[in-house]
């Protein structure tokens, strides 16, 4: 039976899925060369090559914040810029990380409806000063999904990339729901990475289903040169890393990626046709992948809350953000949905 | 059946024990707050402090050069020096990671035989220079057991410390392996903690049987305002904390740490005494915890490598440094030393 | 007679006034110890003391882009933000400086008209978010004269001060033109510095008639705790420190520096009216200071470089900027206008 | 009348010279393009390249601490180290800056008599372990003069440089008194520079003559790529560059340097061979450029310090130090040496 709570809050609300703690279980078994030497992490690292159908080279990070961080420190130089969306969550929710791990490094906001850059924007930015009164660009970070929960298609990826490219900026790629855009798109992942021009991607494992750890997989081998001893300098290179790489393999040997990631999906669709009719509640944003944002009326947020319904209220950019991960029940989808339609109807 | 591997390179290529796996397994279960707030990060913070039987604030990171870099941070301003032993981790093996996290915070070594400062010579340091051209001490780390395989007692401890605060500096204890120094004195954590007059301690769980990750214990409570922002900016908050943090509970609400921990001490000694009176084999320093570091033939250590054991040949700090774990086991110590035996006889 | 030239681009195309040179001239005799520990240090130190009638802890600095960070580093951990105006100079123009020197401290851009910022302004962004998850904000820093050349008044400046306190805040006050500011307000120095509240100051001397160099002031004893190892370490530890020095001197033991800022903006009052009538040209902020900004028309912009003027073109602000110094001159005035009202004509 | 006083303690207690005077006050005239776009500057770059026979970036800063620090932050990544003397300047002397401005950049001091680094030494250093449990060496710092009064022939330095390019190490020289090596080897200037290999260096202006600054000078182009960047972003750009940079046509488009590094020189070598006799006193190193070290009875050096004259005590490097500066009186050198003489007798 459904019950209320805070699953809806964030997809990182959620255990494991099966896959994962099998592969961790069956990690577990006598001695292995510590800090990544292993088999498990090799095993790791060929199934993410394997599913981005590229050569790359992959690094375990424990978190997202570490990850991205690491990445744009690599991508500019202390005195450089990065160009993000205003909602990125490396400008507001990594409290400075890229400048403590990049020695200064600042993002700069740019506007786009619906948490997308677009060309135009894209165009407009790069063709301002770079002199040494404003810094310069060296990198473009973008969400996929976006912060707003849309996604960009291979072609629009592929365009801000070579517009990017063309102005010598490289590009990463925050991926923390790229299992949801791949799955909502059903592209190749390497559309989304490498044949799009991405240069570094940061891939969401744990919002994917596993307990710990995003991968920072670089397309761009040069840029992986002297990583190593960044990744060890930042604190995130791990013992007995086996144990955070091997449930990528759970997740990426079979389908369990797609599986997970479309089912978080699919409850998100069917929140949002749930409440479409619904009176005084409207999608601030469409709904790509996971994430719905609903304008609420206040009173149905606080009455959400006080059946126990968990959310992130965040008016500026749109409304109350409703999550779904690989775990969400569809019943308690219907009956969140059921909920909001009866505070709304007063 | 005992067999020849690579179990005595490091304690860190041990499995997880089963208590911690199975606190893990059972940790995961249904949603969770993120970040934290859940009720296993707050078991686990409560049984470190149970353990330490001190009020005390503790942030779960993810490796001990995290802990390290961010505690080192956290009590020297970016133009301070922090004294250690010549040879400790922080100043050797971490890549540069307190000067980064700290904005340019410098290690000055120390000598001081098998591992361990002395207070004359922490008394002649803190008696030089400490003028802008010199920059001045702010803090001291000790490494507990050192990295030599010996012990501080509670006194020698309680010495250094009361010495260092009366210059005016903090004190922190990188106590990756605190376990096998508890366990080895027979002692209350406390003494090696905050009776001792540690400020803030890196607690080991790595080594001490857990799969990923160490805690971050402050003793002084003001030292730790604020740090809940450094900790996240480093890209130490993870969003699912409850599975670095759950894994704790296995460890600490039972005897499980100190079991494991006399085990591996056990096997320390029963190594030494093995080859004690081997031709030409000798100690380098005291086994007091579980490290053994022996000055061998280069044949004999070839010849051990050919063998298929691994250790790590460590000439600047007297020899080969055997390391036992949670897991090692009697049979292949023997093994181990009857090779030692033979291969030294000719 | 007068001549068009690049003069206005910038206060800091003038030369040393003849005070700031003279005593430099004169500190030039004998050795004299150094690192600032020599008579001409101290002297200047007084002078500045004395010119705030305030106790307050004096270091001399080369550039305002260093004195700046310098102060924001102090006043905001790494993982903390500095509130600013979104003109503000320390976000736009210094590549930043504050995040390498602050280990990543970030800068939060505020809106307000004409450069500065409102009280309900600030009072908003300090009800937000202030969670790990948003970083905390630990500074004010405040431009005066604003990045677009007004003031604020005591009272405007006290009330700012008070309400950050009251959140907890610092504030630190940009004084690149704090001469001219105190010129125009006619007030005592001290009202825009320690009796308003301000911590720490930037106190400009290059764009007062300096040759090289600013001064970080502060107010608050306790914040310079540590300081001299932070100055050193950024190297802003001149060894012949007299000549960075003794020139301030020249500038504050008369009244050099009123006499030379009072000039700059009765030069900047003398352009603005005597544009005031031309049809098409329009005051795009109230002329406070020694700034001009001067919404112009495209063909009278190019008109102007055509015949030899050097202007910033500030499209972002509100129009083209002309800046007037001490070495203005007023026949220079007059021509500039008389070119600005013959090309509007035509 | 010589007098007895500090000038003997450092080479930076003298004044300005003429030559730098005169250039600077001529320098002051009218209004001049902001941030290093004026013609002094560019006379002054062109002076130092002519000076050097060789194509470079030159880049003035502040100080010796910022050129430094800015030099090995161009040259090592954070998570790099950076081999220097045990004696050098950067490791003990700036607080921290590399760091600070490196992003954790690590100094690693290697011996060597009289304050050289010989091949033996760096070969073994480059052949140590380099692996992300040590961080691997990206530069290599010499000192030039060293820091003991001893100089690297043109050979000895070619050699250095050598082994270091073969293995990958870029070459820094910290010339905080180039002009006394060169007038002291009698070489071309470019034998210690472009010719031997050297890639940056820091060509000190202050000990040579000039009141504030030095040059960071970039032979090879390529290293300079994104410099003036990171040079606004540590606070180095001055706004009226002009009078950091005039001073140096001064020192440079006439013999001035010369002539004053000679006397400094050879003051030191009267001094060094007036106290060749006297019982009880030795030289500690070779002289061979402007500073003298003497090992004295404490109570010559306490009778020394009673009768006015400074100078450094510096026990860990042999002895007390005096410094020679273009200012320095060869009476003065008589009658210290006289004091010395009658001190040591009696």
């Amino acid at each position: 039976m459904a019950v209320r709570g805070p699953g809806f809050a964030s997809d990182n609300y959620a255990p494991m899925c099966p896959e994962a703690l099998e592969a961790l279980v069956r990690a577990n078994e006598g001695p292995a060369p510590a800090y990544g030497a292993d088999a498990w992490t090799a095993r790791a690292e060929a199934a993410i090559a394997a599913w981005f159908e590229a050569e790359c080279r992959v690094f375990f990070v424990g978190t997202g914040t570490a990850g991205n961080a690491l990445a744009l420190a690599t991508l500019a130089r202390p005195y450089e810029r990065v160009l993000c969306h205003e909602a990125a969550h490396a400008i507001h929710d990594e409290c400075g990380a890229p400048g403590l791990v990049g020695g200064g490094v600042r993002l700069t906001p740019l506007p786009g409806a619906h948490g997308r850059i677009d060309r135009e924007t894209l165009a407009g930015a790069l063709a301002g000063r770079a002199d040494v009164h404003h810094g310069r660009a060296a990198a473009l970070t973008l969400t996929q999904p976006t912060e707003l929960g849309t996604v960009y298609t291979p072609e629009a990826l592929a365009g801000l990339c070579a517009l990017a490219h063309g102005h010598g900026l490289r590009v990463h790629v925050d991926g923390a729901r790229l299992f949801n855009a791949v799955a909502a798109l059903g592209c190749a992942p390497r559309a989304l990475g490498p044949d799009a021009g991405v240069d570094v991607l940061t891939l969401g494992g744990t919002k994917g289903g596993l307990g710990l750890g995003e991968a920072l997989v670089f397309f761009d081998l040069e840029l992986a040169e002297g990583f190593a001893w960044r990744h060890k300098q930042a604190g995130q290179l791990f013992s007995k890393m086996r144990f955070l790489s091997a449930p990528w393999t759970g997740l990426l040997e079979g389908d369990a990626w797609r599986r997970h990631a479309a089912h978080a999906n699919a409850c998100a669709r069917r929140l949002a046709e749930a409440v479409a009719g619904v009176e005084g509640v409207r999608l601030a944003h469409p709904v790509e992948a996971n994430a719905v944002f609903l304008e609420l009326p206040a009173a149905v947020a606080a009455g959400l809350e006080a059946r126990g319904w968990r959310f992130h209220a965040l008016p500026a950019w749109g409304g109350a953000r409703f999550l779904c991960a690989w775990d969400t029940e569809e019943a308690a989808v219907d009956l969140l949905a059921a909920d909001i339609a009866e505070l709304a109807a007063g």
